[in-house]
């Protein structure tokens, strides 16, 4: 997600602002005003009474996209806070496209998530509305932060649509600030903004984690990997779940994320019976500040150094391919430095993409989460302990006033 | 454990070695050769079969014992690489000693771990003789890493009991290397050392994070400790899992502790059936460089800030009270930082000390243990991917070859 965010634009960035990410915030700039947005919602549905909106960061479909999705994601303040972001960010995004672009070139010409989000969708409603009649029929929506279908366009097409029960349902199992935190605020000053969404109830599912279904599925691409290692070498294998790094910054500030991560982690390794040894890593760390570590590289150069020799990358935080699967994982990770560093056997488990047992866990989550009849998690009304950014109070008020 | 290591200490270190708490590996020197130890072994029972010891950090008993205690902690290589350790640490013990014998004398002049872990053994082993008849009788042993009973004194005295079967039975629930790993180390240099203990079998528990009645005995003391709240406050309260933090030198050569802590957490919280918002938060954090976080305090003064006036302190990584609690839990956070910042209410909640599910579960953890027949868990074979510990490994190789 933040691989378009280089070493050399960190630096430039701590030069202008004198203090690195942490940066005063930023004027307030919607990316619609630069960016002129296109298209709005995914499928189609007759009088939906449901509407369960998917969020994810998503990512440019074509080359041409590239360059609006890292515009996109360096406007968003609540992912990274620059200074004077509305002049530096376009500046920033206009110099990263042409690696970026060449990144997406090496993996196809674009990101498949908004195919697999779709498909996602598609399987989650066709579930609901058989497991659930009274709240039926059931719509998807595809809410991306930084990608068409937009969170904000999707909005104003559940209005449309005349929705009377919305759920904003993240894609990231596990909750971090940076991620389902951002798609929140999104939402919430959206619907702040335009006072026609008033008679939409909302609610949230803002983390997974441990749900059994996700384990499971987890679980069953691990155990299906692990029979791809040549038979003599399978006992061997150490499996290194690998999550998005986060800046040390954001951490500091007690964002869930590592914890949530931590316990998923434990909870599949259990669901597979302890049967190799594994480590939590941390990838796609840029610029020079600290964040969440080991790094997924260092670790994979340390254990060839101690000779081990069969590796499999689990990607645990994301449960769509995605840039970090299919260009850093694949290539970058177990092409080229698998090679480099001599090690026999290195692979990565498939993404959840269209896994059954996955599929049914999206239904599954929604269906528990509309029978709670809770807005939330007892968890989302609690800011981060020394958060410094005021829109995330609002946002927990807005959801938590909901009355379903 | 390390609050013993002041800032201006560190400072100094940094200025002696040029590099902080990561110097080149120190002159081996015996604790032992410098201290000249006095006791031993800890409960009696004749003729045993099976010898279960007990590992921790343990603590001076006495005012007296604080010296000893903090020098065979700065001598510990494995816990903190110094450059010209055996110099050293007598040097940094001394200095330190009369802080830290003013912390013990306020908490009653000593550390109750001994009393406790006497307690919970004794209980185990009781339990254990009615539970598991082949493996009968059983006797605990203390193997503390810094005080009385040390680890080496207690290896000597079960070869003398005629030992058959022997587990090292790490008494912190999520490994590190700081802690379970240092123990271990110290026990494979001990046995390697004396060849007459070769007929003793051994194996190792180096890890059980979310054993089924550790979760239940944590979430026991939580659920009373809420109920000690005023009965109106008693909804608002924020849980705050606090854990002993540690070095992200440590942290980044891939130490497990952050990831099991963070399933420890949510496993709790599971059990609970998520009744309030938590954090797992990171205490006794010294010296000028980066450790886990976020910290304890600074959290504590966020929330208040948020207008959060109840909060529940949860000891998450030790078993039983100790100096963490006692005095920086109790006296350092909940009394002179709650009333500093105008908390309202500001508990901690009880350590498992003599709660009887924690000591049925210590008997279970042994029994399946014993029952499995493994020399140690899958994970432990993995050393830190960037492991710079030559001894780490060796300690692996030498607790995996046994032949159970």
């Amino acid at each position: 997600m933040l691989r378009a965010y280089s070493s050399q634009v960190s630096r430039l960035l701590r030069v202008m602002s004198g203090c690195g990410l942490t940066a005063s915030p930023p004027s307030i700039t919607s990316p619609g005003a630069i960016l002129g947005n296109k298209r709005s919602y995914s499928n189609t549905s007759t009088s939906p009474k449901t509407g369960i909106m998917m969020l994810n960061l998503g990512g440019p479909e074509t080359l041409d996209d590239v360059h609006d999705f890292l515009l996109r994601l360096f406007l968003d303040k609540d992912l990274i806070p620059l200074p004077a972001q509305s002049q530096l960010a376009p500046f920033i995004a206009k110099r990263r496209t042409p690696k970026i672009q060449d990144q997406y070139a090496k993996i196809g010409g674009g990101s498949p998530i908004k195919k697999w989000t779709e498909l996602q969708g598609a399987k989650m409603v066709e579930l609901l509305d058989k497991m659930s009649p009274s709240t039926a029929p059931h719509k998807f929506y595809v809410g991306f932060r930084y990608a068409n279908p937009l969170t904000e366009d999707s909005l104003d097409q559940m209005e449309r649509d005349g929705i009377q029960r919305a759920v904003a349902f993240t894609q990231y199992p596990q909750y971090s600030c940076s991620t389902t935190g951002s798609s929140l605020n999104a939402i919430y000053r959206h619907l702040t903004k335009t006072s026609s969404h008033s008679n939409i109830q909302w609610s949230v599912i803002d983390r997974w984690p441990i749900q059994q279904g996700l384990v499971q599925a987890f679980a069953q691409t691990i155990r299906e990997e692990i029979r791809r290692f040549p038979e003599e070498d399978r006992d061997d294998v150490v499996v290194l779940f690998s999550a998005h790094s986060l800046p040390m910054k954001v951490v500091e500030r007690g964002d869930p994320y590592p914890q949530e991560v931590g316990a998923t982690v434990h909870r599949v390794m259990e669901e597979l019976g302890y049967s190799h040894p594994w480590r939590l890593v941390w990838q796609s760390k840029v610029g020079p500040l600290p964040w969440l570590s080991p790094q997924t590289d260092d670790v994979i150069k340390g254990l060839a150094k101690q000779g081990r020799n069969n590796l499999l990358l689990v990607p645990i935080a994301f449960t769509s391919d995605h840039i970090e699967t299919l260009y850093e994982m694949d290539l970058e990770y177990a092409k080229e430095l698998g090679s480099e560093v001599g090690v026999k056997n290195i692979r990565r488990s498939a993404a959840l993409n269209d896994n059954p047992t996955f599929l049914k866990t999206l239904a599954d989550v929604v269906y528990d989460h509309l029978q709670s009849n809770q807005p939330c998690s007892r968890q989302l009304p609690l800011r981060c302990p020394l958060c410094v950014n005021p829109v995330c109070g609002k946002m927990r008020d807005f959801f938590t006033s909901q009355k379903l």
